[in-house]
């Protein structure tokens, strides 16, 4: 048994980094590192491990201090749940590697809890941050692509592959743009950062990335401010659906594109507010995300931490 | 304590009848009534709370045997939950009327458990109907509303407020018709009977009824069929959103429209598959609902029966 003050490894896992804290009981992060996701064409699935587990061995090191009561991890999926053979789309180097797996020979006789990272961002946000102490909150990530987790009646929905809380493939317009699922309309089709910046481009912005949009439309610049009404109008419509069918109190949104503050948050309210008419639907509240960087690491942490509520497997 | 074998008292209140039953552990119905529902415009809540009390004394008096268990209630909405102040759309005799509290008096120191009829048709399907078995299912009635109940993690979903699983406003159409609720190009704006038989009358359908539009769409009528995939297209589309967002495995839909059978459910397979297109999604499956007239019935006894998975409340 860890004793009862004993923290968690939480384990963040995409495809520009790999970072890992120690995590007190309380959410606090006691030590933190991370490093660049090895991510050059000759990279395997291995080498890329074995980078990881350094990383994971160096922190423990430095932390001192009990054994760990647990392993929290987000990883990007698609993954197999609970058993997390992971597939991250941007870590070619991993396909259908056994995550779960590796890290319960690393640390035995340890639970080892994998979830995707978008639901350990909503997890953090729950846990910690923007939804604390509610009980019906969509926490939403807008950035390469679009997801979220769902946390209701006060627990989280894993849903039948543990897929909940992918609000990016609602359909926002059935006539849209072509989605990467193969689909049409999806809100991640037009509101993920590469298709705002695609947009942009084509209305003659010279920029190339979500962060800069979201830093110009800031500025005035009149394209990137379109391509943010675009983005709130698509992000207003398809949480009035999710609110509408999951009769959510709160919905935090985080991620690089959120930082265009009210250029994007005042379309999507308007929007919001046209569309979510029921009663009940128009107490909802949409917020910027509260914790910044290590929300991920949080909600990983929680996995262990607080299993009563976000954790249904075994 | 009420003995293990008791059964429960389960009511079903509706703007067309009031239904009750004697319902065994198993779910099966020992004794049944019903009464049209008095809705005369002279009929006063005082009136209308007599008739449904006379019903169930008569109904208690006819199946003998031991006291119930509880009380389970399906009741139209809108009303305040768990504490149900119902004021029913189509029983304009009760508004705010304090149905659970007249219940409890009427039964001193049993458990009474109200809920949304839309989501004890749910609970009924999934409890003994077409989701038997599944963790996460949708329930859906597309009758004179479109209105359902969500069950996720194996448990019913409420919500902030019992609204959880409206899915008659997931928005399919940003331009389309104007909604009962103040929206636009809602589900139920389109899907819902009498849109459906308004949309066919303008086409030059001679018709009256939800019922009699799919009746007639069965027989070959083109207007009738057309509107069914009208129908059935919207309906695809608010089940690919729902399915992407809560990562179900099965949909169920019950109520006239969907007596239509393949006129309805061709267009919407084609649909939804043309739109769920993420790998977990396109594993859900749509069937039609499995349980009869009585199904809100037996969800309403499985509040009581099975209050671990479909009652949160109190």
């Amino acid at each position: 048994m860890a004793d009862a003050g004993a923290p968690v490894l939480a384990i963040d896992i995409g495809g520009t980094k790999l970072a890992a804290a120690v995590v007190e009981p309380g959410g606090r992060i006691a030590v933190y590192d991370r490093v660049p996701t090895p991510n050059n064409p000759s990279m395997d699935a291995e080498g890329l491990w074995r980078t990881l587990a350094a990383m994971l061995e160096k922190l423990l090191a430095e932390a001192g201090g009990p054994r760990p009561a647990g392993v929290g991890v987000g990883c990007g999926g698609p993954m197999t749940w609970p058993d997390a053979r992971v597939s991250p789309l941007n870590i070619p180097a991993w396909r259908d590697f056994p995550l779960r797996d590796r890290l319960r020979e690393t640390f035995p006789g340890l639970p080892v809890r994998v979830h995707n990272d978008a639901i350990c961002l909503a997890i953090g946000e729950h846990w910690r941050g923007a939804g604390r102490g509610r009980d019906n909150m969509l926490g939403m990530v807008v950035s390469t692509g679009v997801g979220g987790g769902l946390i209701l009646n006060g627990h989280l929905i894993d849903g039948a592959s543990g897929n909940a809380g992918h609000i990016g493939h609602i359909i926002v317009d059935p006539d849209g743009p072509p989605c990467g699922c193969g689909g049409r309309g999806c809100l991640e089709a037009i509101a993920r950062g590469p298709g705002l910046v695609n947009w942009a481009r084509e209305q003659g912005w010279p920029g190339a990335t979500g962060v800069d949009l979201a830093s110009d439309a800031r500025r005035g610049h009149p394209v990137a401010q379109a391509a943010m009404r675009r983005a709130g109008r698509a992000l207003g419509l398809a949480i009035a659906s999710a609110t509408h069918l999951c009769d959510l109190e709160v919905v935090s949104i985080g991620g690089g594109i959120s930082q265009a503050g009210a250029l994007l948050f005042e379309p999507l309210e308007e929007t919001l507010r046209t569309y979510a008419r029921m009663d009940y639907a128009r107490k909802v509240s949409v917020v910027p995300a509260a914790l910044g960087q290590t929300a991920g690491l949080v909600g990983a942490a929680a996995l262990v931490f607080e299993a009563e509520r976000y954790w249904s497997a075994d």
